[in-house]
């Protein structure tokens, strides 16, 4: 199966059926992350930009519109709209988690430092907010605006449930919401949106988006965990060191014994954690079958997300974007 | 003239003016820092709101609406959102400065940290862009997008122009405007726009705003020397510790001779700072006379800022905002 996965991963076919919008965002993008006067924006910009994300969320925006059928130019500026929140969420996620690498190349606020990453990010996100406008709008406006609460909300979340034991399983939905499928939403909203859609047809693209960011954001979650197998790696281990309850943990803590719930107790809520502890977690999380319960869980949300696209106009785009949602949970096998 | 200028302070005359204006305000700013999910923000928020600013900026968008005879409500839901942005901005510089101090009290990154002041400040960002799209208003969200750009551009332009001797006055007005002068400047205009008022009192209102911004900021970079007469106290030389260079030390770098660019170099360029040399400092400023200096063209802006108000309707809020262009400066004597 992984092989077949592998030859046709929908975001390289969607990256190719898009080829002309993705350049002319790529234009809009280099040409507003400039400015006049501070050089140190574009320098900052440009090192996270070029780093080349998969550009997933400017690419949702595109699928969607031309899905619709839109014909026209403002997808592109939403595209980059969408882009910039991305890329400006990531400056100051990286400061707020000390983060040291990204895209496998030194982060921001360890080229330059802290300060940069929050001013450039402040900027960025002013830019988003430039390009949104231009549009002229005003539904647009409203959900880019109301998604961009949902993510500052969600981070601030996270920052206050890190190290709480009594994280919910509906504390877990909303802070992944935030981080990651509130932006995937609102980019492929705005798409039926701008395309001038049906309100059944926009709220279909907006639950393809939710389900699709919260598949994504479960598998991230997992993979940090080695997988459903749970396979120690040497990308494996960060939410456990940093304590983030992610949905297995959650569940495992959920379930523990007296012994099991001191060892969370001591290395989630008092932080002390010492050599063997990353593999007795595991050890702990496979025997309660958290991490395939989690898998479960995210193959749901793809099901869901894919089958909404069904009321949207039959369009080699719409298959290219449920391939993608059972693509996002099918990369951990 | 002080004892004058402290018993008819223009702004408390203005608050008195528009004390239901601003009752609103205050409801609409506590009912948007609210957060469902996640109580860390209206405490954190709170405790800056609550340390009262004087608000000058969401007053100006009131007067501005009120003397251009506008009815509704929507001038307030701008004004929130000026104040909104202004927090927001707090919240950042102080992590960005590492400042303690706020309003008198410990600030937020202080009391909570970092994170939460970046996390808090976006979110703040993001619900003053919620605010002001509710009011429906393009030529409004063109205005404070472009704004919200120009103070973060501001600010990264002042991180990099920070110890270095050759920035010019060229690039000092341009880091006042992004600091202070951007945001008097929107506040102003949108409440023009929003009364509907023709584009050339629109302009004038914009003027206003840029004058009284430019001279409030040198003035309160004249502040940090003691004022114009250079009086030491608790309170002064942040500035030349943290080798900032605004006005009084950008003429006084540009007239120094060999000796006095040799000091300059070594304590603001190198950072190498002695007993002794904020006094040396002063009294090279003093020598060539760049104190008063920037009092008279801070008097200039302020001046500017007046008259710019002249093609506005006779209004009594019109002539205490044309009194608050003048206190901005004699608050110094």
């Amino acid at each position: 199966m992984s092989l077949d996965v592998a030859a046709t991963k929908p975001h390289e076919r969607m990256q190719a059926a898009l080829a002309d919008d993705l350049a002319a965002v790529g234009v809009l993008i280099r040409d507003r992350m400039a400015s006049k006067h501070a050089p140190r924006i574009p320098e900052v910009t440009a090192h996270l930009v070029e780093a080349g994300g998969k550009r997933v969320r400017p690419m949702l925006t595109l699928a969607a519109a031309r899905l619709c059928g839109y014909v026209g130019d403002a997808h592109q500026k939403l595209a980059a709209t969408v882009e910039f929140i991305h890329t400006a969420t990531l400056l100051h996620d990286d400061v707020v988690d000390e983060s040291e690498k990204r895209r496998g190349r030194p982060t921001a606020n360890l080229l330059w430092d802290n300060k940069s990453s929050i001013l450039v990010g402040d900027y960025l996100f002013a830019r988003a907010f430039q390009l949104m406008v231009e549009t002229g709008n005003l539904q647009v406006l409203n959900i880019l605006s109301n998604a961009s609460a949902v993510i500052a909300e969600g981070e601030v979340l996270q920052l206050t449930t890190a190290m709480n034991l009594a994280t919910t399983e509906d504390i877990y939905l909303q802070v992944i919401r935030g981080k990651t499928a509130a932006l995937f939403e609102a980019a492929c909203e705005v798409g039926g949106v701008i395309a001038g859609r049906p309100e059944d047809q926009v709220r279909a693209l907006a639950t393809y988006g939710d389900g699709l960011g919260i598949a994504f954001q479960m598998v991230d979650d997992l993979l940090d965990w080695g997988g459903n197998t749970g396979a120690i790696g040497k990308n494996t281990g960060d939410d456990f060191r940093e304590r983030k309850l992610t949905l297995p943990v959650i569940r495992a803590v959920a379930r523990a014994d007296a012994d099991e719930r001191a060892f969370w107790v001591r290395t989630i809520e008092k932080g002390d954690q010492r050599d063997g502890d990353l593999d007795q977690a595991l050890a702990l999380l496979t025997a309660h079958g958290t991490l395939e319960e989690t898998r479960i869980e995210a193959l749901g949300w793809a099901a869901r997300s894919r089958a909404a696209l069904d009321i949207l106009p039959d369009h080699p785009l719409r298959d290219m974007m449920g391939d993608l949602a059972d693509y996002v949970v099918a990369r951990l096998t």
